[in-house]
């Protein structure tokens, strides 16, 4: 149960169809295009940095991952982070294998400093960035979610951006108007990391559901902007709890890891608002 | 039914075997190699500008699909473009994300000018390519068929390539002899675009069945030019009315995208002459 | 039957989860990585000049495979050897597409030259790294493993690796103090060539059953090299006794090659140590 509504994001998403562009590693495209169109999204993979720009211009997010980054890529991804920045378009940062290497923990810190709306990883990257960890094997985890609670939230707050840990139990953190908000997300299942992509493909999912967030009006008379940054981060928590849900429905009838993939997708595209809303959530503010 | 026989195309694709070049986005290979393995042909994605023109020469035809090239990939093509002319070997372009940005519609216009074989794409995108319309958002696709068949039309007599339209019920029109042969293909079902790949593999195996035709015979006292294009025009949509056929069979027992997906590489291979002969497939001349 | 004992190789693969770094093509990256999640290593598929060597460092073992190779990975594929060969970690060449084109044999040839551990191709590949054949058509094999045998060990002999050949029943040779070791494996299924990436994948489950050797050790009172060298070749026969296993029981209930992928996944993941010992293997001495 929680107290925050996990089934209009999902409603919001369905109806907006957001288009997604992807600048990720090639392990993982297949995998996270068609996780995405199982959500209701539209994706698009454009990581060429003469044109990877100009089609940010008109993606309603935007989802970058460097696990297999070519020189082209990362000049890409400089050129669409530009493209959404201007146009307050929802980026997610994925910074998978960060720690590992210098090379790739530099050009990921980069990006990071270049305010993203959410970052997604699991906990030895997460860990990585903010400073207290020495960062993964690849795209496998080695902390565990709950240890790294603190170094989340404190990458929140001098980040600006919301924090997403995958992990047994996912920690979604956001600082907004000086609170922490912390939502734990219970689901999936053990077959689920046996599956190359579950969560770089999760990363597209976050970018989706924010992609379908009415933008923020900063207009005279508007809310408070704390507002639509908690519309934000529910729609962040909104995109773990769908992926927690079908993970967990995806172990029905599955033999191993081949067949709990597929189940996975069917069960991406036939969970519904409602079955979203019920997830297993507890939001905390500190 | 139809006037034309499209269960033997399919006979001498399973005969021939044909070596298939692609030149493609990194996020449809693995899905094209494992779909044109289900269909009788042997895929080879080599994309290296220092091999591709020599590799070009060993195959059968070539697909050129710009969806995520880099700058080799953009050389390995012209490369490979300009071994299969040389051969007359036939090649297929599948001109995706064409219109949304300007740098890649300029290198798929480009393309499109080498006088390619057959152009495959959504009718967002042909509608592009024929100048007519804004283009898709990547592999999507916002107009309907019907809309862009003058357009198709159109490019077939100016480009002489045959030109294939993908979509709920799709259009193959060829320009031969001073006639417009436009053949419509019922089938597929609602899921298949909810696979990343369905649309992109179509180009593939269309090349395969084009490397299946008999070569032009254009000796003295051979037959009329005419006979060797309505063969070529006869393969392209064999090459539609397999995937119609497969992805409508792929629906039983389909619980979503995934077992969608599985089910549409088992259909590809079950599906045999006569199946595909049976195919809802109507032919006019104009 | 066989006289060496395949099922400790599994149980020390599944004890040691070992990091394996494979520099491979992109059609095959995602299938590879769920191939060897299933066995129980973790797979990264980092392949960047920039970090790849002091990535490899980390890594239990490396797979090298030009498929799909770009100048980037060839850069990275030149650190990375550097690197594991510093620290004597065990690397497979996959020699795909050799032959076919010249700069990619050419390529191939410098990196057999730097002492892979072991090479794993199919009987085109073989033949045509031993110099004995015209390679194949990309992926797929036209010789016959028996055929290749003697070049297999010609190529044993004189590269000092452990040669493995793919196909209906496949041939593992190594050449061990002055005796050459040949390994016939029986198992798998007609639909696994239909498949992309059976091959490919199979690489880097070698690398990854080599990562679980103990390593050789060379201090004075040590038992000989030559039972170091039999344990490697051990580990690369249960590689491929595990592929031949889950590859027969991956049939049961397939309906074509899209079942039998998914399949085939499961029966990696779920096949013990007893019923890898049981596969049907014969090993001689010659």
């Amino acid at each position: 149960m929680t107290d925050i509504d996990l089934s209009s994001p999902h409603a919001r998403l369905r109806a907006a169809n957001p288009l997604i562009q992807c600048i990720t590693n090639t392990v993982v495209q297949q995998f996270s295009a068609n996780v995405l169109l199982a959500v209701g999204a539209s994706p698009a993979m454009l990581d060429h940095e003469a044109d990877a720009g100009q089609f940010a211009h008109l993606a309603g997010g935007l989802l970058v991952n460097f696990g297999t980054a070519t020189n082209q890529q990362f000049l890409a991804a400089d050129a669409a982070i530009g493209a959404v920045t201007a146009d307050s378009t929802p980026w997610v940062l994925d910074p998978v294998s960060i720690g590992a290497v210098d090379f790739r923990t530099t050009r990921i810190r980069r990006a990071a400093a270049d305010r993203p709306t959410a970052i997604r990883g699991n906990a030895s990257e997460i860990a990585a960035l903010a400073g207290t960890g020495a960062g993964g094997r690849g795209v496998e985890s080695t902390d565990e979610v709950d240890a790294v609670l603190p170094a989340a939230a404190e990458l929140a707050r001098t980040s600006g951006a919301i924090v997403a840990v995958s992990g047994k139990r996912d920690a979604i953190v956001a600082h907004i108007d000086g609170v922490d908000h912390i939502a734990r997300v219970d689901g999936g299942h053990a077959l689920m990391p046996l599956v190359i992509g579950t969560g770089c493909s999760l990363g597209a999912v976050t970018a989706a559901y924010l992609a379908a967030v009415p933008p923020v009006d900063s207009s005279p008379g508007a809310g408070p902007a704390g507002l639509a940054a908690f519309d934000q981060f529910t729609a962040v928590v909104a995109a773990h709890a769908h992926f927690a849900v079908a993970g967990e429905a995806a172990a029905t009838g599955a033999a191993g890891p081949g067949s709990y993939a597929v189940n996975f997708l069917d069960a991406l595209h036939t969970t519904d608002d409602a079955r979203i809303g019920e997830a297993r959530v507890e939001v905390t503010r500190a």
